[in-house]
């Protein structure tokens, strides 16, 4: 039999998510290519009694099915969660609980795009968002990154242009790729943008939580007031990510139909792993725990930091990021990144090469991310300085 | 800001799967509504100890990502546990975990149709599988059931018209919401058909573990040396629901398609709960589990069964089911359903008026689907009395 499939999925590239997921899990390997979180920042005491309390108490309800919009004293709780710095969920929405956030990205696009329609996104950025959103039959265009985020004047272009765009994907906070931060400026102007032109924001807000220095930024969906900003968080990174719960807010005619995309996709989230996030978000110092992290990949990055000032060769440009978990890192034009990228991986050393992240991904890249967040220590500064030999080889 | 949703997401009718899992979740009612297993069949005491273990032994690798593909230990146990009767898995056939049987639908329409492409199904079918494969912008089309299952002679016509039908979906045991089996001359002919016309063949098989009555029967994807058949089991009705745990079998290049989308949808799957069932299915005596669950079923249908005889009206028809959750139930044509469901549900019984499963549900149906499998006996007693009161008002 020859099979046929279909144009969306055949719009994917070969998945580079599930080399980085198969390179986080072999342990020969000095991984700076995932985004996984520090194991030693998961609260696996708490989660040991909440599970064992739950199996005890109510071990039907944990394994029943439940409803699409999630388990609700979570909805409640995630909720309160969300609005406890600015008001992130107003009366006009709701919040519908996910599988992780790759399925906001999918479920958005879905809801929202027929076959061609256009998505903008910043260039780069999450590679697995942009092939979740392709997937979906969308049209990407990317908009090039500024130090403070997105260039407004390409983006007005593009909003500006027919057909339409229906949405606009971005990362204001420590961005993956690049660990960028969008200044509140220019998020001002974005909202103001997506209003003008009817375009919907998808603001997507993984890390917003791992901040470990300067200031808070409030987030573009604290700005709504005309229902045109979807918003993305997730529990992955703040409690652990083998739960796969995140959670969307979005004005209720929307949130109406992301809840038929959920429930005709995986009906609702597993049970258990709702009741144990309910259980953290009611009983644990939240606060703690996210001082915690901070303190975590702040000083990971402080060290990773250190050490490439150390290492690197100083024709070497990267970002500095005020928080979450990648360092976008550009070597000098011309360098060639798939032979650096494959002489890291030979002395152990695992990378993500930089064009993977950009809409554009053929073209060449002297940049790569380097993520911070899973090594310990030793690790780290021994993956560096495998680096930064390779940089005096590759900088000439 | 006025919203425009895609043609896909509109596409789908509004949702009864909600009402469904809301209703089941209400104490207050009797609910032959859901598909819901009964709770007395989870294997509560091996889950307890089991996640205790799991949570002690090896919390990280719990809470951290995994692997999109799934579990790979759960993956091989799946593959056993399929292939323990008959060669479900073949040596060009791979194993992809997902999270609950509905993704399958979702994922396998998403790689093979693009918009406006034909899938078949039964006609009546499960109602949310039929909105998962509209979602993803394929055009349904209807083949009527028989007593022994689907009409072959006209899905010969559909399958030869153009055009072709990329698919068919179809349960061959305990169908949902019929509880017919097809029988397997049928299979072999329906087989034969999808190679001589290139169309894949989707084959649900949520309920076959649950045969309380009658001979096996082989599945089709036990006959498959062509590739075309895709084949969905679920854990979800012979572990629990609430754990989410499903598996997808098919040939090599559509697996990796599969595995794509899932890999931009979740991830995924929830790893607490594919650990649970990687245990489950190597400590457990799922054969003695499997028997227990046929014993439960098998008397809950033969008390409803039996409670219908005396209950019912003479003129009301209904299948008789050799397994699974479902009873179809049929008053005389030109009986108003949505008053008897409605008045069914005011006096605390809830139902699913058949017309939702119908590729057409907006046509008149005077039958509807009684699920057995959820209530005690005592409310399949009392909840069948109710429905034969109703049945002499509404059968005149």
């Amino acid at each position: 039999m020859e099979y046929h499939f279909s144009n969306r999925i055949n719009s994917v590239p070969p998945s580079s998510v599930g080399n980085v997921l198969k390179q986080m899990s072999d342990p020969t390997l000095i991984s700076f290519a995932g985004g996984n979180p520090s194991p030693d920042s998961f609260p696996i005491a708490d989660i040991q009694k909440i599970s064992r309390e739950l199996l005890e108490n109510d071990p039907v309800g944990t394994l029943q099915y439940s409803v699409n919009e999630g388990y609700p004293p979570l909805v409640r709780r995630a909720a309160d969660f969300l609005n406890r710095n600015e008001t992130v969920i107003r009366e006009s929405d709701e919040l519908l609980i996910t599988s992780g956030s790759m399925q906001i990205m999918e479920f958005t696009t879905k809801i929202f795009c027929n076959e061609g329609d256009v998505v903008l996104c910043e260039t780069p950025s999450f590679m697995v968002a942009l092939d979740s959103i392709r997937s979906n039959g969308a049209r990407l265009i990317g908009i090039p990154l500024e130090k403070d985020g997105i260039d407004l004047a390409e983006l007005e272009k593009r909003m500006a242009a027919k057909p339409a765009p229906k949405l606009i994907y971005l990362i204001p906070n420590f961005q993956n790729p690049t660990g960028i931060t969008m200044s509140l400026e220019k998020r001002k102007a974005v909202y103001d943008l997506a209003v003008r032109y009817g375009v919907m924001i998808l603001e997507d807000d993984p890390y917003g939580d791992l901040r470990f220095s300067g200031e808070r930024v409030p987030s573009i969906k604290s700005l709504d007031r005309e229902g045109v900003v979807i918003y993305a968080a997730s529990l992955s990174k703040i409690i652990s990510p083998g739960l796969r719960v995140a959670c969307v807010v979005a004005p209720k005619p929307i949130y109406d139909k992301l809840k038929t995309a959920k429930s005709l996709n995986d009906i609702h989230n597993n049970v258990w792993s709702q009741r144990v996030c309910e259980r953290i978000l009611a009983t644990c110092d939240m606060p703690a725990q996210i001082k915690r992290l901070s303190q975590i990949y702040g000083e990971k990055f402080s060290l990773a930091h250190q050490e490439m000032k150390k290492a690197f060769h100083p024709a070497v440009a990267y970002t500095h990021p005020e928080g979450g978990m990648f360092i976008w890192i550009t070597l000098p034009e011309g360098a060639d990144m798939p032979a650096f990228v494959a002489e890291a991986l030979k002395q152990k050393v695992a990378l993500v090469p930089g064009n993977a992240f950009y809409v554009e991904s053929r073209l060449p890249c002297s940049s790569f991310r380097l993520s911070f967040s899973t090594p310990p220590r030793e690790d780290i500064i021994k993956g560096i300085h495998i680096l930064g030999e390779l940089t005096y080889r590759f900088c000439r």
